[in-house]
């Protein structure tokens, strides 16, 4: 079979080799198609050459069908279509004791600290699978995991119908936010300032800013009738709009910081204090998460032809971190079996 | 009668005056006591020169007693033993309509934005009065306010018995929260570099520890059992403290930010993202609050007599003022009636 792997060095290449033997409570998944994220790009980048050992296959986003059911696995059979919950805790660290699992103080992220999807035979734990319906196609079920990253940030947001919220930044997550928090009834404006991520929202039936050419907290005020947003998602990743996203909050609203910071960035306190805001860290995702986004996909609420740029074929799979890294693709779809 | 005025300039006098005219819906409250807190200290230090019109007589943590009732009050009577909450809100804004009265979006903080307390005849609207049960002293009652303080803060980090809790910074609201959170049935720690606050807080009863010489952070993980504190109050006001605040709380713990910094603060955002946190803004009480620290005042459960470092006459009000700048005591008392 044919793997992809990332050597270092901003090198992806891919190589056939033997599988791994199945071992028992594991299920081999024949992978459909594969997505690539921006956690892929950081990789491809270097910035996680401390957490992942090369050659590493990574991969996350994916959609597959089942190969062959591994010794002590129940309920599956081989051609159930599927996506796989990429995350392995341990199940006894303080957090899981909790009930806390998907944010397990030792999680194994599959695809990073183990290896992922881009293999066209991929051996991962059963309790991962989650079941896809008929009727959503495989290369719309790739975007599930991220998704399922959406309907998890909505869901720690507490947001209700009615809503207002403001989702800060236009790229794939920020738009899936968008939609999600759509989808959950909310009234919801999208940030940008990148005139292209704009139209592509915009496209999307999403309503846009640009923070750059109005004054949004006073737009924010307007339109929620000197309230403030009752939600504002961070999704840009920049310190300037950390800055200002206090601003845009209602009294007691709430801040889900969604993008990954890597550096401590300056935040408002006196706003925090004044208003009584909430700030919330939100991180993957549950399992109640993957299965409302495949209903979500499943309705059609997810524009997928709008948010999928282009399905390259698994030997052309550099090209398509290049053609990221580049910016010039909202999401591209690596097609494994081909 | 006296009372005491801020002119600006670091400068308070005792001025000799009428008593103002009790309007509608006003009681004339004869002032026992009043305490002063940091942020009286702020104003006498003109730093809220912007806010506050002088001559401004201040003053918010009060006791005192019903010297006469104005027109249209109803369940008050001239002797009446009385606190005040002093927030005076609008019932018409956004914050109000959604059941925020308190921080109320053009709140009237009275002893800040409207007259306060430093005088021998207050005026106050009769919503704002809190009845104190026989066996509260008028002295231990002028406490109230800053208990109602630390009561907010911590029945806003939804603290449970049982919980493990770090207070970050021993000044009065910090071994306030300490103490709430202790009679909550939390497990506490106060963490504090300054030695003499440290030994306050012991004799109070308090845990500490001292985040120069240990590392707190692996303490608070051997404490916890590997998991993290429940919840941390940061009441310090310190950079550091803000920074390092977010590696002591557990996965999905809270972080309440009680101490009013008044620059952008950085926040360690990826250990906010990781460990799924929380971080709240905690701003004055509610009526609740007040209730709940009369019960704990008239239970004993407050180290009254180790937190009122001295009593002074109105007359020395300046020397207050000044003792406390020099942070030699935790809470002076003014004897208004003096």
């Amino acid at each position: 079979m044919l793997a992809a792997e990332y050597t270092g060095d901003r090198t992806i290449t891919v190589e056939e080799r033997e599988p791994e033997a199945l071992r028992p409570g594991e299920v081999r998944v024949a992978v459909a198609y594969v997505g690539i994220c921006g956690t892929d790009l950081h990789v491809f980048h270097g910035d996680m050459d401390a957490r992942v050992t090369t050659p590493a296959t990574i991969g996350h986003e994916m959609s597959g069908t089942i190969a062959e059911v591994g010794p002590g696995v129940d309920g599956w059979a081989v051609g159930d279509a599927v996506t796989v919950m990429p995350l392995d805790w341990d199940g006894t660290c303080p957090a899981c004791l909790a009930g806390n699992q998907h944010i397990c103080q030792n999680l194994d992220f599959i695809g990073i600290d183990s290896p992922g999807a881009l293999q066209q035979l991929w051996n991962v734990p059963a309790s991962t699978l989650v079941r896809l319906p008929e009727g959503v196609s495989l290369r719309d079920a790739a975007l599930v995991e991220p998704v399922a990253v959406a309907v998890h940030d909505v869901r720690r947001s507490e947001l209700a119908p009615g809503d207002k919220a403001v989702v800060i930044g236009a790229g794939p997550i920020g738009v899936l936010i968008a939609t999600v928090a759509t989808a959950f009834g909310a009234d919801v404006v999208v940030a940008e300032i990148d005139a292209n991520r704009r139209a592509a929202a915009e496209e999307m039936g999403l309503r846009t800013l640009d923070p750059s050419a109005v004054d949004q907290v006073a737009w924010v005020n307007e339109w929620t009738g000197g309230a403030g947003a009752d939600v504002v998602f961070e999704v840009s990743g920049a310190a300037a709009a950390v800055l200002g996203a206090t601003s845009l909050a209602k009294v007691r609203g709430t801040l889900v910081v969604v993008a990954i910071h890597s550096q401590p960035r300056p935040i408002d306190l006196h706003r925090l204090f004044w208003r009584e805001l909430r700030i919330l860290g939100a991180r993957v995702y549950e399992r109640p998460d993957f299965e409302r986004a495949i209903e979500l996909v499943a309705e059609g609420a997810i524009p997928a032809d709008r948010l999928i740029t282009r399905v390259v074929p698994l030997l052309e799979v550099a090209s398509a971190f290049e053609t990221l890294e580049a910016g010039r693709a909202m999401k591209i779809l690596v097609e494994v079996a081909r």
